[in-house]
């Protein structure tokens, strides 16, 4: 890619976040749901401005969602987040078992291939973390207790589904499954998080003080950003993912008492990234999947609505496995409805593996823009929007930050 | 490249960047000459956790120098750099003529073919006005009356050299030049930059009422950023420069009332990219060039010092070619020296067109690496290092911008 071709992407890209963002603000809908749209509009169901597979622009979207992460982790409050780890861990295992169960019968009715069906009920798993945690912060709830649960959950199933990737990885190669293989994937998907948190914790504070020490121009802001990118890097290397170790990051700097700092200083760098992050998503949208006059595609458009619904249902079950006085349960379970760029990531490696026909791939896709799309303003109906003024540094997609005005 | 390379390389050139920058700092040198020097460790001489020739890292350092050149833009008073129009188009005429002159005879001295001398002295012709106005930001001297003719005389050098290169690949080419062509290349050069600020001036204010007008979230941002991106395109589209463009963005804006607005809400952005271009630029440097021991690259040693020395005089002369009450031209001549990344690209190409041999690319990388990293000292000690208090959100390399404390 040419200097003026990236430029001309980057435009297209602020554009349209900006545009469709308002428009959906002004529609009293979340930015972040006009930022896909805008995306879908110039990808590659529309102007094809913005090619999702160029690697740079991967690379940026990249960096959004790890930057985004990262601020969501500086905005968490550990304490708070363990103290509904229970009701957390019990909506994330049953908002997996309950979509991959339906997801594998329904395979099997249709008499498709074991693991086939196995895939499809992987791919109904996921939970994306990233547009759930921006939809919340857009509307001024992140720090409701529901919001929290559902944080917690959609952090525990991104690690179940890097466990089931993996899982399915060695399946798809012929291999067998050792317990010891299952238990060292597990071991190490859930061990990461444990190691960052308290190695971090330990380590953050004496970061913290060499940086005020030496007194460097913008060394906090460039401490705090090479930490994230050092957590999101070795999380990479062991076999998780990159967004774990950057919210790991944010876990850990929030207890350091220079966390308002670093958000603060990380915020307009931050706001220059996430958007990327949400325009390349809807631009790696093909809605030709969703035409229903297309007699090629239109099983697969049935088969999509089908694994929608068995998704969407799965979900909100589980947001009655939580619990707790005066819980809203019900958000809660819309709350982990969007797959987003996770379920479209599975989509792929089906398609890839060859597990997937290219219908059965359609079929993923449909699922996985229905849910992440058509639930944004299903949440937006059960929460009402705050004027989010205890947080004013993170939600300037709902109303600029009091020092930028 | 993968997302974990990506993430390695930024931690390694922020890492790089803050460190040496910050010995720099602390032994009386600008910030941009660690930068540089940390570069030149972790790239192609050293380290090599950086490869400029990524794609991706290439891109990135691109936006650095964009967005560098639209905050120099934006602090440059148009009237100003009028006001100096007359001596800075001097230094750049007799900047350009002299060291041009001069290494064209050297090459007819060494017996080489008359379109390898014209190369040759072609690239002792660029001023990185990069580089030299980082060092004028880093000592806050940038508001200085020999600063203005030294910006002045960079850009119209930038433009200059824009000239020369199409020339010269005209000629490689072997085309005939006419009257015809050369006009048309001169004037779209300099059109551009006077268009830009002409229609820019008109179309400015009316983006920025319309902007408040919505009130849109991060909207002024995001409008500045693009302005500056679109006019770089457009710059680059035209056979201009992406970081003309930029500049003449900059200027456009420094005129409307939101000017210093806009300059301190794109500034946490540019601190994140800007240090990527400089790292880059030190990494680009191949250093086994300068070996004194090696019999194979001795010669071109020679040759590259004898390039540094008819460079080095023939831009501090060009520094006497200005006129004005108290001004100290030794100072404008010695900033005009740096050749850095434009000495670089005009080498590149030297090699690629066949019309450098390896060694005489070796030999103009020596006259590049001279001129940019021991003019910087030489600038430092000219100029005393100012408290920028004048202009705090653009000095954070000498200061933190107070906000921020």
């Amino acid at each position: 890619m040419h200097i003026d071709q990236f430029l001309l992407a980057l435009v297209a890209i602020f554009v349209a976040a900006k545009l469709f963002g308002e428009i959906a603000e002004r529609l009293g809908q979340p930015a972040v749901l006009g930022e896909i749209i805008g995306g879908i509009l110039i990808g590659v169901s529309g102007l094809k401005l913005v090619d999702p597979k160029d690697v740079t622009i991967h690379l940026l979207s990249e960096l959004g969602v790890i930057l985004l992460l990262f601020l969501i982790g500086l905005e968490t409050d550990l304490s708070k987040l363990l103290a509904v780890g229970g009701p957390a861990a019990a909506v994330a295992v049953v908002g997996v078992t309950l979509p991959f169960a339906g997801g594998y019968l329904f395979g099997n009715w249709l008499g498709l291939e074991t693991m086939v069906s196995v895939f499809m009920g992987a791919a109904l798993t996921a939970t994306s973390v990233g547009i759930t945690a921006r939809v919340l912060s857009d509307l001024g709830h992140l720090q409701d207790r529901e919001s929290q649960v559902v944080l917690g959950a959609a952090v525990v199933d991104d690690i179940i589904g890097i466990i089931l990737l993996s899982l399915l990885g060695s399946l798809a190669g012929g291999a067998e499954l050792s317990v010891m293989g299952v238990s060292r994937i597990v071991l190490i998907a859930f061990g990461f998080v444990i190691v960052a948190i308290l190695v971090g914790s330990k380590l953050a504070p004496a970061l913290i003080r060499a940086i005020e020490r030496i007194n460097m121009a913008k060394g906090l802001f460039f401490a705090a950003v090479v930490f994230a990118f050092v957590l999101a890097y070795l999380a990479d290397v062991v076999g998780s993912a990159v967004i774990i170790g950057a919210f790991a990051a944010g876990l850990v700097l929030a207890r350091t008492e220079k966390a308002k700092e670093i958000e603060h200083q990380v915020h307009d760098v931050a706001t220059f990234f996430i958007p990327i992050f949400f325009v390349v998503t809807g631009a790696a949208i093909d809605i030709r999947t969703l035409n229903p006059f297309n007699p090629d595609t239109r099983q697969f458009l049935l088969i999509g609505l089908a694994l929608t619904a068995i998704g969407v249902v799965g979900k909100i079950a589980a947001g009655y496995a939580a619990w707790g006085p005066g819980l809203k349960r019900l958000i809660i379970g819309v709350g982990m409805v969007p797959r987003g760029e996770v379920g479209l990531i599975f989509a792929q490696i089906g398609l890839a593996s060859g597990l997937l026909s290219a219908g059965l791939f359609s079929a993923v896709t449909v699922m996985v823009i229905l849910t992440t799309i058509a639930t944004l303003p299903m949440l937006r109906m059960l929460l009402d929007k705050k004027t989010p003024d205890a947080h004013p540094e993170y939600s300037d997609y709902v109303m600029d930050a009091p020092d930028d005005d």
